[in-house]
């Protein structure tokens, strides 16, 4: 008798037009990448579950959208906003205004599931360009009315969610325009609206598309990269999975224009300047709140995909795994483009999702003093200039090896680079299952690495049936950041919230920042008093208050600058 | 009969205590660094000056400091500032009160010469500690008294001068202490009046100061080194000779405390996070406008002379020099430590000041094709771990023999270094024979380099009489800066502000920036506004509003914040 197959019927239908599905399910509506059987091997092992408990999906979210209460906007408004943009780019429909008010956050996806949409704009407005988004803006200034911008909506972090009501400006729709590519002095200028793939795209085939000398690639692959735009890269200080080389978001930006509620902004321009603070710095990160980014200028970089080199070691520990990336990212070598170390936990579930898990590759490890549950996987790759590529890479294996580490080849770092942005998709399976699958993520300095990952984890694995991954992939020569996997059966969202709540004061508590590259939206927001202090807050929210002094923009706890301690 | 010497009479006497030239000469007072005889010859066929020129001293001011009016403070701040930082930490003499209210621009330089002490606080403070500094400023806030930020003096833009009198605090006196050496995070936290040379040695000599395993570096190298403070670099935005692989002074910053009029406020700490505009980057370049830098921490690197690598090239023009520096910033192999190209009077002025213009060297560069009054110099140095350092040393020279250039060792890049914070003594002696020195610079993006480099050169040749030589010196792939330097006879100041004030404008119109490393202080505060729009400005002034409701943080013009524009 053939043994049953471990793996449960996934459902894989499109989801059905104006359905709460079409709003949370990730990525392509016809794309899906299932969890492997060594996966759900590893999280019956885990979280004591059977093949029973992979029989029914639940909360499949097939139902149309409908909103209990049909209040939108005052018709006056809801026909002088209409006018500026067209019948064809407004929309007031149940599905709209809820489709536009969610990101991609697991709170989001419980609440959509369960039949209660979290929250709905009045009306959704696509702008064609930024006179749009001016008259737009100057209307809602003038009669007090909310704005929401909405690039990908991507966001973990509620930043796209309505809290106030008022209207949703969706950015990608229309304005996806180049501005101006600028060969001399490597740099592309963007409409906000731009999604990845085709931000890339632009500046791979720049010979094609510009008469450019060569091609350029822009450097940032969150892991968002094929649904979140540039503009939401920017507005919530994103980091791609090549940052160690290439920068954060934040470092990508030489120049931003906004429309405010108090006019127009153009900032920066320049490599460097020494003109006093630099308003093109305090823009990035604003997540909507001073204004709406109409206009980006990026740093780009020369595509050399023949110089990349691939390099993995199994490391005995995450004490050696840490000490390897920490030792790679201070010996002034130049830095690795991508870098990952996984804990013992992480490591263990990659090798049996990954499938190597056989018992003679267990058994070459445990000779070689790797053993399981301490031995850890780091995984790299190097860009750049042939020679400045090559050394990235011998010198980073020449420290892993010093660390005790056994070299794997390239192949875990390529196999690494295949899924990179399919695993999300995993997580709408899971879910259909009953078991929520979400992550947080914290920035941490080299000193407090040790305290912030026992603390946190110790925190997450303290529930019953509860797995924690963790990871770090962004470098700096002061820290890294901490990548935190949760994987436990829980759809009752008051209870998530608590979780996740606990979760974050534990990161805060150990050390932690409170985001490294989320950003903060409205589910951070309350923690970011507590964080940075009143006196930076005071600071933001005088900013804040300069540009948009009615609080239209993005209100309802971005940022945590309108939640009453002003 | 021997040829008559043709170097003029330096005056070699340490100024006189208490004199006018006690506040301006350069540097340490008994150090001198008189102009070659190449020099002198160089100026005498560029300037039309003979022997006959050189002969007499001029306003060398010799004098008692003098101030007509003998106002200070009211008596009763007087006496409440005195109490708080003890009578031996307060001084209201003459001297003292025009020489923390100088830094070291031309303009006043001009003016103590001419027995014109350019500007006098009322009382000069020694602050021991933060909690002087928080019960200064806290006074100060109170009474509306103005406070003037004092680091190490160095400043060309006006940026200590007590525009409306109030005190000066002096940070170099007490508060250059050591707070904290982290060398898991590779941080060090230091008071902000610690000089250049002092925080370099703490870094160099780490494992006898602080148990570290490793020596480092500031990688901070500005030409005012020796006498400028870290708090100085961060507050004006400096930028180190080895900025294009270190970073500038605004990239070295990881947190800052300030006591600002309205509390203390404590800045940043991780090397990345996605929380929000950084208050920490806001505060980088604020000139004491906002408050006063008590404490910063700052990035530090793995000090490695062994790795160092030095190149030099001579080029056959000023187009292939910024080619060849363009492509070294762009084409990925990581940044030389110091890069430095030579417009080709500068390139003249070099060979005849050090003696490299002899008949056979110039009769060799002539048959490669490299030609007085067009060939340029460009000398680099690569820092960083050996094959890194090599590799840039190696990719460097590829590209410039691609454009032509002709290899000259690493001598010039030595000598350069040998001299590099010398130069500046030699304006007192230009100065002393009635022959104005004095520099301006730029960032400008790649695109408009010819434009800025061509325009100012010839808008400051076309005065009669007048030498500029340019070069560029901090490189990033976006673009570089431009430093003017001009030497031509002009003593009053009237005509040396309508000049200088004509050579802004021009690099304005031209497309640079106000400034890439000088700061703005009150002498750039003019043009703020005209070069980043209303729009940034006010935002600034929001910001200012902020901590500085009453005005009193560096008021009379720093920034441009408030020229009544408000």
């Amino acid at each position: 008798m053939p043994k049953p197959s471990i793996l449960p019927a996934w459902l894989e239908q499109p989801p059905l037009a104006g359905s709460r599905r079409a709003i949370f399910k990730w990525g392509a509506p016809d794309r899906w990448y299932h969890p492997k059987p060594g996966f759900i091997r590893y999280l019956n092992a885990r979280l004591g579950l059977d093949s029973a408990d992979w029989g029914a999906l639940r909360d499949i979210g097939a139902e149309k959208v409908e909103l209990s209460s049909s209040e939108i906007l005052e018709a006056s408004h809801l026909q002088a906003l209409t006018a500026i943009v067209g019948p064809e780019n407004a929309q007031a429909d149940d599905f709209s205004r809820v489709r536009y008010a969610c990101g991609q956050s697991a709170e989001e996806i419980l609440l959509l599931r369960s039949g209660n949409p979290p929250a709905a704009s009045g009306l959704v407005l696509h702008p064609r360009n930024s006179d749009d988004v001016r008259a737009i803006v100057h209307y809602c200034h003038h009669h007090h009315i909310p704005i929401t911008p909405f690039g990908g909506g991507t966001s973990v972090t509620l930043g796209v969610r309505s809290a106030k009501g008022g209207i949703t400006l969706v950015m990608r729709t229309h304005m996806h325009r180049v501005l101006e590519f600028n060969e001399t002095n490597q740099t592309i200028t963007v409409e906000p609206g731009l999604l990845g793939p085709e931000y890339e795209a632009c500046l791979n085939q720049a010979p094609e598309r510009f008469k450019a000398r060569q091609r350029y690639t822009g450097g940032h692959f969150p892991q968002s990269f094929e649904f979140s735009t540039v503009g939401g890269w920017i507005a919530a200080l994103g980091s791609g999975q090549q940052s160690s080389y290439y920068g954060d978001a934040c470092d990508l930006v030489l120049g931003q224009s906004y429309v405010t509620p108090l006019g127009d902004l153009a900032t920066g321009g320049y490599a460097a300047t020494a003109t006093g603070p630099k308003i093109n710095d305090l823009m990035k990160g604003s997540e909507g709140a001073f204004g709406v980014l109409t206009a980006a200028t990026l740093r780009i970089f020369r595509l050399l995909p023949d110089n990349r080199r691939r390099f993995a070691f199994m490391l005995p520990g995450w004490q050696e795994a840490a000490a390897a990336a920490k030792e790679i990212s201070q010996a002034e070598f130049g830095m690795p483009s991508m870098l990952r170390i996984s804990d013992a936990e992480e490591t263990e579930a990659a090798l049996q999702i990954y499938g190597l898990n056989h018992p003679l590759v267990d058994k070459f490890f445990r000779l070689r003093g790797l053993l399981p549950a301490r031995r850890c996987l780091l995984i790299g790759q190097s860009d750049g200039e042939k020679h400045f590529s090559r050394n990235v890479a011998r010198q980073s294996k020449r420290i892993c090896r010093r660390l005790g580490g056994l070299g794997l080849s390239g192949y875990p770092a390529a196999r690494w680079a295949h899924s990179r942005f399919l695993d999300p998709y995993m997580r709408d399976d899971l879910f259909d299952m009953g078991i929520l699958i979400d992550t947080l993520e914290t920035a941490v300095c080299w000193d407090r690495l040790a305290e912030v990952h026992a603390g946190v984890r110790a925190y997450i694995t303290s529930r019953p049936r509860t797995v924690c991954l963790t990871h770090a992939s962004h470098f700096y020569p002061q820290g890294t950041n901490l990548y935190f996997i949760f994987i436990t059966p829980i759809m009752a969202v008051a209870e998530y919230r608590r979780f996740v709540s606990g979760i974050i004061s534990k990161i805060l508590e150990c050390g932690g920042s409170l985001s490294h590259h989320h950003g903060v939206g409205k589910m951070m927001g309350p923690f970011m008093q507590r964080h940075l202090g009143p006196e930076q807050m005071a600071a933001l929210r005088a900013v804040k208050r300069h540009f948009d002094p009615h609080g239209i923009m993005n209100p309802g706890g971005t940022l945590g600058l309108d939640l009453g301690a002003d």
